[in-house]
């Protein structure tokens, strides 16, 4: 216990508080976590401590700000560090404090919170491999601090209601209040039905030429860009809808850049957002326009990928969510239908390409649930139709032909349903997260770097 | 109406969108606001727009991306703008554009969105103090566009249940994985209870004094800063709470400056959220150990503000939210207490002490009723216990005397309940909300400010 005293003076400064006060602690009884605090609550003094006090004096003439560790979560951790130190070393080694600490918790930490712990634990225990106590208290101090909330043994409880859980009502209020953002990118060639199948998720005529003045026919001779926004509402929630769509797009004679126009105007929203972040008067709320999700289009050819899309995702992957969808999927029956899909499924592996969710980014066990049949029904084969036909007074959406009538909302049909429900229902705070904090997240500190080392470059 | 067409391309360039076609808007009957889209979904092709085909072809090969208005949205804003020019001028008065958005929106702008709007609107008519069609669109759109999602008439309106509603739901799911964080600050000499008033608050002993090893007693010679932090959980929402005390604050000889060590706490969490935002490299969330509030407490003399307490809170006004409470309330008669309360409002006003909330900021009209209250009833005169009394089977807190028994959270007795509602029901999130839009970003520009400064004059 106690050799790791003369150590404790050379653990890293992980926050700015003083060493851990390791007095008073020979009293703690081994083996006998207490209760972090007891429920009862009662105005008297904790018992003698007054020998403890001149210590206490003593540091905090040396710093202003002091962050303290209460009794009871000082007797826990350095109960659970003898715990992981069976053969009474003063140390533990640093791989395996991720233990030490889910004992100490007595919760299940997340994927992100285990991999910030032992990245800490290694870089503490660089040179030996091992951890003396105050190090890791220091670790645990951080990591309690500024990561995680799920303290479980070390929380604190409660001797009736308080009433903080009103801050979901209270959040809930301010964003009814602000409303919300989600822009869509659809890409793919003409014909594929893109603006009928953007129709049919939103449940109106969101798409652009169904809402603006364009020539209806008339195929680019160049890529475009355009975006129609909306505002649509359900149940008081008001969403700014924009939809970004690409005319032009693998319609050309040489397709070979078609994809840069996309590419550049992700990259613009991009930094759009980044010069408002960072200057000195900027709004309360940013507005913004990034890119949440592209809708990528395949045609239902039943041969694959073409080279242009696999060209094309492969150059739009690290800056955007991807879901690739197989257009016109009524065009094949279920057989060549989950054929074509097992084909492109291979051709996405072999090339590569990063479709969300992607699976590069630590996954918590909840998360993972949550998107395993996504992951397994990629890419959707989808059929859209704004006509409906009323069938025993209900009102569905369909295509009808002499031979048949393609529901679009049955999943017998089309796995269209499986999309909406992902893309709104389920996913689509997600879709705008990981845009911020993964791709956008990537542009600014690939922009910040660069703009480092023209500074470096300037001053040499 | 054509008065304007010269004048277009002069319009701001709010946004990176070409001017908004103007073409095909004689067939559009006046008086007649068209409903935005119609609701019937078909696949129709809109009738002849060849004719307009030309142009936009021609616009479009000299801009890539395009921000495009629907057409309904365009005859909208052009209804609106014509019975706004009432004199058929071809122009309407830069300060009347608000009361035209009204009408077409036909909803009602938040207090925030109308200053955007006149500011915008005072900024285009800067010269002429008119604003003709162009640029009264460009304005729109950009309001639109960025601001506001309370789109009123412009909506579009859905033709069934969509569920991008369960947004809410996705997004408590996220905020019980993440819990979240609220740092208090208690402020005020030493045996005014604040101890006691933050365990009655949070109903655990989550004060400093009650849950380390402090010697309880004795009172330091400088105005120490101490941070206990907790987690504490209520129906699955998880927070991290800290309690911040400034012991030795008021009580020493000489009290001029036992504000610095307060207001240099305070500035430096704000300096470490600042630090991790620029950094190349950050967190996804950064941690939050800004003070989000500050209960300040005053001495119940009966005799008004010390000056100790004027020039200290004169001091932390700008950096933090202050609350101030009337400590051991029970002390005084109900009478005296209201006569004491009285005396501290004019006090704070002739000091002019901003308190929370402040009445400096833009406020719609619910959050002014709800923010009424709380301004009438400021400073709180509350009284704190941790001792609870059995009475018919129930455990009410409170101070039982010879003489009687103050009921902490009984309405009558003092304004214990009403602070608690504020600080954690109803107030909570704005807290942080402010915290971070003003205080924050007042320190942010501040620094920022200085960096250009310095890089300049280096420069120089």
């Amino acid at each position: 216990m106690d050799s790791n005293k003369p150590m404790a003076e050379t653990g890293p400064p992980v926050l700015d508080e003083e060493p851990i006060q390791k007095s008073g602690l020979e009293k703690v009884e081994e083996g006998s976590p207490k209760a972090p605090v007891e429920i009862k609550l009662s105005s008297e003094a904790p018992p003698k401590k007054q020998r403890r006090a001149k210590l206490k004096a003593k540091d905090s003439s040396d710093k202003a700000a002091t962050q303290l560790l209460t009794e009871s979560q000082i007797t826990a951790l350095e109960n659970a560090f003898k715990a992981g130190d069976v053969e009474d070393r003063g140390v533990v080694d640093a791989g395996q404090v991720q233990f030490i600490v889910q004992q100490v918790l007595g919760d299940v930490l997340t994927v992100s919170e285990v991999r910030t712990l032992v990245q800490k634990g290694e870089a503490v225990g660089a040179a030996t491999g091992v951890i003396n106590l105050q190090e890791f208290k220091d670790l645990l101090i951080d990591l309690l601090h500024t990561t995680t909330t799920r303290w479980g043994a070390l929380q604190t409880s409660l001797d009736g209601y308080v009433g903080f859980d009103t801050v979901l009502e209270q959040q809930r209020k301010k964003f009814l209040k602000k409303g919300f953002e989600f822009n869509l990118m659809v890409v793919g060639e003409s014909g594929l039905g893109k603006s009928t199948l953007v129709n049919t998720l939103f449940k109106s005529k969101v798409s652009r030429t169904s809402c603006t003045n364009e020539p209806p026919q008339k195929i680019p001779k160049t890529v475009e860009i355009n975006t129609v926004t909306h505002v649509i509402e359900e149940k008081n929630v008001r969403l700014r809808l924009s939809i970004t769509d690409t005319p032009g797009f693998g319609d050309q004679v040489n397709n070979e850049n078609c994809w840069l126009p996309i590419y550049d105007q992700i990259n613009k929203q991009f930094d759009k957002y980044l010069t408002e972040e960072r200057s000195v008067v900027r709004r309360k709320q940013i507005p913004d326009s990034r890119i949440h999700c592209c809708l990528y289009f395949i045609a239902p050819t039943g041969h694959g990928l073409k080279a242009l899309d696999i060209s094309c995702m492969k150059k739009l992957h690290d800056v955007v969510n991807i879901i690739p969808v197989i257009a016109k999927a009524d065009t094949m029956t279920i057989e060549e239908r989950d054929a074509f899909k097992d084909r492109i499924r291979e051709d996405i592996a072999e090339a590569e390409i990063k479709v969300y969710p992607s699976s590069l980014l630590p996954e918590d066990e909840d998360v993972l649930q949550a998107n395993a049949p996504i992951r397994k029904h990629l890419p959707l084969a989808v059929v859209g139709s704004d006509r409906a036909l009323t069938i025993n007074n209900k009102s569905i959406l369909g295509r009808q032909t002499k031979w048949g009538f393609v529901e679009v909302e049955n999943p017998n049909h089309c796995e269209f349903s499986f999309l909406r429900d992902m893309l709104l229902r389920t996913h689509m705070q997600d879709l705008k997260d990981t845009t911020h904090e993964e791709h956008y997240e990537n542009y600014r500190r690939q922009k910040l770097s660069e703009e480092v080392g023209e500074n470096n470059g300037a001053g040499a």
